[in-house]
Protein backbone atom coordinates (compact mmCIF):
# COMPACT_ATOMS: atom_id res chain seq x y z
CA UNK A 1 0.00 0.00 0.00
CA UNK A 2 1.28 3.56 -0.99
CA UNK A 3 0.15 6.21 1.36
CA UNK A 4 1.04 9.80 0.79
CA UNK A 5 0.78 12.18 3.33
CA UNK A 6 -0.08 16.13 2.94
CA UNK A 7 0.74 18.82 5.34
CA UNK A 8 -1.70 21.32 3.79
CA UNK A 9 -0.17 25.54 3.43
CA UNK A 10 -0.31 27.72 0.69
CA UNK A 11 3.26 28.74 1.44
CA UNK A 12 4.34 25.22 1.48
CA UNK A 13 2.96 22.02 1.38
CA UNK A 14 4.87 19.12 3.39
CA UNK A 15 4.28 15.98 1.54
CA UNK A 16 5.61 12.37 2.21
CA UNK A 17 5.11 9.38 0.60
CA UNK A 18 6.01 6.01 1.60
CA UNK A 19 5.13 2.33 1.13
CA UNK A 20 3.90 -0.29 3.75
CA UNK A 21 2.97 -3.70 3.89
CA UNK A 22 2.73 -5.33 7.84
CA UNK A 23 4.94 -3.63 9.70
CA UNK A 24 7.77 -2.50 7.10
CA UNK A 25 7.44 0.99 6.27
CA UNK A 26 9.94 2.57 3.25
CA UNK A 27 10.16 6.16 2.12
CA UNK A 28 9.93 6.77 -1.47
CA UNK A 29 9.78 9.91 -1.41
CA UNK A 30 9.04 13.39 0.65
CA UNK A 31 9.57 17.13 0.15
CA UNK A 32 7.85 20.52 0.03
CA UNK A 33 5.53 22.29 -2.75
CA UNK A 34 6.49 25.90 -2.42
CA UNK A 35 4.78 29.19 -4.21
CA UNK A 36 6.31 32.02 -4.31
CA UNK A 37 5.28 34.63 -2.06
CA UNK A 38 5.30 38.03 -4.39
CA UNK A 39 2.41 36.01 -6.88
CA UNK A 40 -1.08 37.03 -6.43
CA UNK A 41 -2.80 34.46 -3.88
CA UNK A 42 -4.58 32.65 -6.50
CA UNK A 43 -2.00 32.51 -9.03
CA UNK A 44 -0.24 30.28 -5.82
CA UNK A 45 -3.91 27.95 -6.09
CA UNK A 46 -3.74 27.16 -9.53
CA UNK A 47 0.60 25.95 -8.83
CA UNK A 48 -0.23 23.84 -5.56
CA UNK A 49 -2.54 22.39 -8.06
CA UNK A 50 -0.37 22.09 -10.77
CA UNK A 51 2.30 21.05 -8.44
CA UNK A 52 0.11 18.34 -6.31
CA UNK A 53 -1.17 16.64 -9.56
CA UNK A 54 2.49 16.20 -10.71
CA UNK A 55 2.79 14.26 -7.44
CA UNK A 56 -0.35 12.17 -8.00
CA UNK A 57 0.47 11.11 -11.43
CA UNK A 58 4.04 10.40 -10.69
CA UNK A 59 4.13 8.77 -7.74
CA UNK A 60 0.39 7.22 -7.75
CA UNK A 61 -0.30 7.08 -3.85
CA UNK A 62 -3.70 4.36 -3.23
CA UNK A 63 -4.36 6.62 -0.26
CA UNK A 64 -3.80 10.05 1.21
CA UNK A 65 -3.45 11.13 4.90
CA UNK A 66 -4.17 14.78 5.34
CA UNK A 67 -3.88 17.07 9.05
CA UNK A 68 -6.88 18.31 9.72
CA UNK A 69 -7.81 21.90 10.21
CA UNK A 70 -8.93 24.02 13.36
CA UNK A 71 -8.74 27.63 13.38
CA UNK A 72 -7.97 29.36 16.59
CA UNK A 73 -4.98 31.70 16.45
CA UNK A 74 -5.00 33.95 13.01
CA UNK A 75 -8.78 33.40 11.50
CA UNK A 76 -7.34 35.04 7.67
CA UNK A 77 -4.18 32.86 7.50
CA UNK A 78 -6.54 29.66 8.46
CA UNK A 79 -9.23 30.92 5.45
CA UNK A 80 -5.60 30.74 3.33
CA UNK A 81 -4.57 27.12 4.49
CA UNK A 82 -8.40 25.95 4.18
CA UNK A 83 -8.39 27.31 0.72
CA UNK A 84 -5.31 25.51 -0.37
CA UNK A 85 -6.41 22.25 1.41
CA UNK A 86 -9.27 22.29 -1.05
CA UNK A 87 -7.62 22.10 -4.17
CA UNK A 88 -5.38 19.46 -2.86
CA UNK A 89 -8.58 17.31 -1.93
CA UNK A 90 -9.48 18.02 -5.36
CA UNK A 91 -6.61 16.32 -7.23
CA UNK A 92 -7.23 13.77 -5.01
CA UNK A 93 -10.65 13.53 -5.45
CA UNK A 94 -10.39 13.44 -9.48
CA UNK A 95 -7.98 10.92 -9.34
CA UNK A 96 -10.60 8.69 -6.93
CA UNK A 97 -8.21 8.70 -4.06
CA UNK A 98 -9.02 8.20 -1.05
CA UNK A 99 -8.47 10.79 1.82
CA UNK A 100 -8.43 10.47 5.71
CA UNK A 101 -7.87 12.97 7.89
CA UNK A 102 -5.86 13.00 11.34
CA UNK A 103 -5.26 15.69 14.05
CA UNK A 104 -2.34 16.50 15.40
CA UNK A 105 -2.76 14.79 18.44
CA UNK A 106 -3.55 11.50 17.01
CA UNK A 107 -0.08 11.92 14.76
CA UNK A 108 2.20 11.84 17.47
CA UNK A 109 -0.43 9.38 19.10
CA UNK A 110 0.43 6.92 16.62
CA UNK A 111 3.80 7.88 15.89
CA UNK A 112 5.04 8.26 19.32
CA UNK A 113 2.76 6.79 21.59
CA UNK A 114 2.04 9.89 23.15
CA UNK A 115 -0.21 12.61 22.05
CA UNK A 116 1.62 15.25 24.03
CA UNK A 117 4.98 14.84 21.97
CA UNK A 118 7.34 17.17 21.60
CA UNK A 119 7.75 17.83 17.53
CA UNK A 120 11.58 16.62 18.21
CA UNK A 121 10.53 13.17 19.48
CA UNK A 122 7.82 12.73 16.38
CA UNK A 123 10.47 13.48 14.37
CA UNK A 124 13.29 11.19 15.61
CA UNK A 125 10.43 8.69 15.36
CA UNK A 126 9.75 9.12 12.04
CA UNK A 127 12.92 8.96 11.38
CA UNK A 128 13.66 5.58 13.28
CA UNK A 129 10.67 3.81 11.51
CA UNK A 130 11.53 4.81 8.24
CA UNK A 131 15.22 3.71 8.63
CA UNK A 132 16.26 7.30 7.76
CA UNK A 133 20.11 8.05 8.66
CA UNK A 134 18.95 11.88 9.40
CA UNK A 135 16.13 13.27 10.62
CA UNK A 136 13.59 14.38 7.33
CA UNK A 137 13.59 17.77 6.63
CA UNK A 138 12.20 20.53 6.21
CA UNK A 139 9.48 20.73 9.30
CA UNK A 140 6.69 20.67 6.92
CA UNK A 141 7.91 17.05 4.79
CA UNK A 142 8.32 15.79 8.18
CA UNK A 143 4.78 16.10 9.50
CA UNK A 144 3.68 14.76 5.99
CA UNK A 145 6.13 11.48 6.88
CA UNK A 146 4.48 11.46 9.73
CA UNK A 147 0.56 11.96 8.65
CA UNK A 148 1.43 9.21 6.40
CA UNK A 149 2.68 6.54 9.04
CA UNK A 150 -0.20 7.58 11.00
CA UNK A 151 -2.49 6.55 8.75
CA UNK A 152 -0.75 3.00 8.18
CA UNK A 153 -0.97 2.25 11.02
CA UNK A 154 -4.64 3.34 11.87
CA UNK A 155 -5.41 1.18 8.11
CA UNK A 156 -6.88 -2.32 9.38
CA UNK A 157 -3.90 -4.96 9.26
CA UNK A 158 -3.53 -7.14 5.71
CA UNK A 159 -3.58 -10.70 6.41
CA UNK B 1 -17.38 44.72 -19.19
CA UNK B 2 -18.87 40.97 -18.00
CA UNK B 3 -18.36 40.04 -14.60
CA UNK B 4 -19.37 37.11 -12.52
CA UNK B 5 -20.57 37.04 -8.75
CA UNK B 6 -20.23 34.19 -7.05
CA UNK B 7 -22.01 33.40 -3.48
CA UNK B 8 -18.99 30.09 -2.37
CA UNK B 9 -20.18 27.24 -0.90
CA UNK B 10 -19.94 23.53 -0.48
CA UNK B 11 -23.15 22.70 -0.96
CA UNK B 12 -24.87 25.47 -2.91
CA UNK B 13 -22.84 28.03 -5.20
CA UNK B 14 -24.20 31.07 -6.09
CA UNK B 15 -23.39 32.39 -9.13
CA UNK B 16 -24.43 35.24 -11.06
CA UNK B 17 -23.30 36.92 -14.32
CA UNK B 18 -23.27 40.67 -15.73
CA UNK B 19 -22.63 42.75 -19.03
CA UNK B 20 -22.36 46.56 -17.54
CA UNK B 21 -21.39 49.39 -19.71
CA UNK B 22 -21.44 52.95 -17.79
CA UNK B 23 -24.68 52.63 -15.30
CA UNK B 24 -26.18 50.30 -17.72
CA UNK B 25 -26.53 46.52 -16.13
CA UNK B 26 -28.01 43.66 -18.02
CA UNK B 27 -28.24 40.22 -16.47
CA UNK B 28 -27.05 36.97 -18.62
CA UNK B 29 -27.39 34.35 -16.15
CA UNK B 30 -27.95 33.53 -12.62
CA UNK B 31 -28.51 30.51 -10.47
CA UNK B 32 -26.52 27.52 -8.47
CA UNK B 33 -24.64 25.02 -8.64
CA UNK B 34 -25.38 22.21 -6.28
CA UNK B 35 -23.78 19.25 -4.86
CA UNK B 36 -25.66 16.02 -3.65
CA UNK B 37 -25.81 15.76 -0.15
CA UNK B 38 -24.88 12.22 0.05
CA UNK B 39 -22.12 12.45 -1.84
CA UNK B 40 -18.49 12.71 0.33
CA UNK B 41 -16.97 15.79 0.59
CA UNK B 42 -14.19 16.07 -1.58
CA UNK B 43 -16.67 14.21 -4.56
CA UNK B 44 -18.39 17.43 -3.72
CA UNK B 45 -15.23 19.84 -4.25
CA UNK B 46 -14.81 17.41 -7.89
CA UNK B 47 -18.41 18.40 -8.74
CA UNK B 48 -18.23 22.61 -7.55
CA UNK B 49 -14.54 22.56 -9.84
CA UNK B 50 -16.20 20.35 -12.71
CA UNK B 51 -19.48 22.67 -12.90
CA UNK B 52 -17.43 26.16 -12.52
CA UNK B 53 -15.27 25.34 -15.49
CA UNK B 54 -18.22 24.80 -17.12
CA UNK B 55 -19.82 27.85 -16.09
CA UNK B 56 -16.66 30.19 -17.03
CA UNK B 57 -15.76 28.38 -20.56
CA UNK B 58 -19.59 29.00 -21.45
CA UNK B 59 -19.67 32.68 -20.24
CA UNK B 60 -16.35 34.16 -20.47
CA UNK B 61 -16.53 36.28 -17.74
CA UNK B 62 -13.40 39.21 -17.54
CA UNK B 63 -13.64 39.72 -13.97
CA UNK B 64 -15.08 37.89 -10.90
CA UNK B 65 -16.27 38.98 -7.47
CA UNK B 66 -16.51 36.75 -4.61
CA UNK B 67 -17.73 37.33 -0.96
CA UNK B 68 -14.93 37.54 1.62
CA UNK B 69 -15.20 35.09 3.93
CA UNK B 70 -15.05 35.58 7.59
CA UNK B 71 -15.42 32.78 10.44
CA UNK B 72 -17.25 33.77 13.46
CA UNK B 73 -20.11 30.79 13.89
CA UNK B 74 -19.38 27.56 13.07
CA UNK B 75 -15.74 26.82 12.10
CA UNK B 76 -15.93 23.15 10.48
CA UNK B 77 -18.77 24.77 8.06
CA UNK B 78 -16.27 27.57 7.54
CA UNK B 79 -13.46 25.27 6.98
CA UNK B 80 -15.54 23.43 4.21
CA UNK B 81 -16.73 27.29 3.10
CA UNK B 82 -12.97 27.79 2.95
CA UNK B 83 -12.09 25.05 1.03
CA UNK B 84 -14.73 24.88 -1.90
CA UNK B 85 -13.85 28.56 -2.26
CA UNK B 86 -10.33 27.96 -2.91
CA UNK B 87 -11.45 25.65 -5.85
CA UNK B 88 -13.83 28.00 -7.19
CA UNK B 89 -10.67 30.31 -7.17
CA UNK B 90 -8.54 27.87 -8.67
CA UNK B 91 -10.93 27.64 -11.80
CA UNK B 92 -10.18 31.43 -12.27
CA UNK B 93 -7.06 31.66 -12.07
CA UNK B 94 -6.23 29.15 -14.85
CA UNK B 95 -8.21 31.19 -16.86
CA UNK B 96 -6.55 34.26 -15.77
CA UNK B 97 -9.39 36.25 -14.92
CA UNK B 98 -8.73 38.55 -11.83
CA UNK B 99 -11.04 38.29 -8.54
CA UNK B 100 -12.07 40.75 -6.18
CA UNK B 101 -13.66 40.15 -3.18
CA UNK B 102 -15.83 41.97 -1.23
CA UNK B 103 -17.54 41.65 2.36
CA UNK B 104 -21.43 41.64 2.78
CA UNK B 105 -21.22 45.39 4.19
CA UNK B 106 -19.61 46.24 1.08
CA UNK B 107 -22.06 44.90 -1.46
CA UNK B 108 -24.96 45.54 1.10
CA UNK B 109 -23.57 49.61 0.86
CA UNK B 110 -23.17 49.47 -3.25
CA UNK B 111 -26.32 48.03 -3.95
CA UNK B 112 -28.55 49.98 -1.36
CA UNK B 113 -26.37 52.75 -0.17
CA UNK B 114 -26.55 51.42 3.25
CA UNK B 115 -24.53 48.90 4.97
CA UNK B 116 -27.35 47.62 7.16
CA UNK B 117 -29.71 46.89 5.06
CA UNK B 118 -32.27 44.24 5.07
CA UNK B 119 -31.15 40.83 2.69
CA UNK B 120 -34.76 42.02 0.94
CA UNK B 121 -34.06 45.24 0.50
CA UNK B 122 -30.89 44.38 -1.33
CA UNK B 123 -32.59 41.56 -3.33
CA UNK B 124 -35.14 44.40 -4.61
CA UNK B 125 -32.59 46.57 -5.55
CA UNK B 126 -30.42 44.12 -7.32
CA UNK B 127 -33.73 43.35 -8.77
CA UNK B 128 -34.67 47.13 -9.99
CA UNK B 129 -30.82 47.51 -11.15
CA UNK B 130 -31.26 44.89 -13.69
CA UNK B 131 -34.45 45.61 -14.66
CA UNK B 132 -35.96 41.94 -13.52
CA UNK B 133 -39.65 41.21 -13.07
CA UNK B 134 -39.13 39.67 -10.22
CA UNK B 135 -36.82 38.94 -7.27
CA UNK B 136 -33.75 37.10 -8.21
CA UNK B 137 -34.33 33.24 -6.93
CA UNK B 138 -33.22 31.24 -5.01
CA UNK B 139 -30.82 34.01 -2.67
CA UNK B 140 -27.53 32.50 -3.73
CA UNK B 141 -27.96 33.22 -6.64
CA UNK B 142 -29.60 36.94 -6.12
CA UNK B 143 -26.37 37.06 -3.49
CA UNK B 144 -24.41 36.68 -6.13
CA UNK B 145 -25.78 39.06 -8.44
CA UNK B 146 -25.25 41.78 -5.81
CA UNK B 147 -21.76 41.13 -5.53
CA UNK B 148 -21.55 41.57 -9.41
CA UNK B 149 -23.53 44.76 -9.23
CA UNK B 150 -21.15 45.78 -6.21
CA UNK B 151 -18.16 45.16 -8.29
CA UNK B 152 -18.90 47.19 -11.77
CA UNK B 153 -19.79 50.01 -9.27
CA UNK B 154 -16.68 49.55 -7.47
CA UNK B 155 -14.60 49.79 -10.90
CA UNK B 156 -13.28 52.91 -12.42
CA UNK B 157 -15.37 54.40 -14.78
CA UNK B 158 -14.81 53.68 -18.76
CA UNK B 159 -14.88 56.76 -20.26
Amino acid sequence: MRILGIDPGYATVGFGILDYQGMDYRPVEFGVLLTEAHTDFNGRLARIYEDMCYLLDQYRPQEMSVEKLYFNTNKTTGIMVAEARGVLLLAAAQRGIPVFEYTPLQVKSAVVGYGRAEKRQVMEMTRRILHLTELPRPDDAADALALAICHANSAPPAY
